[in-house]
């Protein structure tokens, strides 16, 4: 029943984007992300089995689905990423660490 | 994949605590909470039967877990409470409204 902070412990560097687990299981997985100007690999689509339930809560990102104008994501800005809907990063802020919050849902969200 | 925003569309009134369901799977609920100075009805304590891995994103909050010591909660601050640990929101800000994030995994979590 420690409690932690999304926004503290950040490393001091980051040369990829970072990911860490916060809560896993069978079903489910609560991951934050922090990215400092990180951006998906060129031409790469994330492409996933699950749904993904995502807020940005700090910073800013925009969002790109194949096929489809980007979105510029700001901090609260939650998507719904349905699974097999192909996406990717396309740019967030450099000089600030953007901080999201991903929940991935490993079964189909019902409604 | 319409973005929605977690501080805003907030009630004008709030003669209670607000709960919205934002996704729900037959394994997950993630649902926002909005508290403007509200808290637990005296002497309830929630007990539920599934995990409960919940962040405080705005505002201020203090927890309280049967028999332990309460917590207060800044914004970033989670906090993942067992199935059947008994909990209850001591106090909330009354100037400001205090939003939070809950993720309810209707399975016990792996680790």
């Amino acid at each position: 029943m420690a409690t932690a902070n999304l926004f503290k412990n950040i490393p001091k560097h980051l040369p990829e984007e970072w990911f860490e687990t916060l809560c896993k299981t069978g079903q489910v997985h609560i991951e934050r992300i922090v990215s400092r100007g990180h951006v998906t690999a060129e031409a790469y689509w994330y492409d996933q089995d699950w749904a993904e339930w995502v807020v940005l809560l700090q910073g800013r990102a925009v969002l790109a689905y194949e096929g489809r104008p980007s979105i510029t994501l700001n901090p609260g800005d939650y998507v719904l990423i349905p699974a097999h809907t192909k996406h990717r990063v396309e740019w967030t802020q450099e000089d600030a660490d953007t901080v999201w919050l991903a929940v991935h849902l490993l079964e189909p969200p019902a409604g």
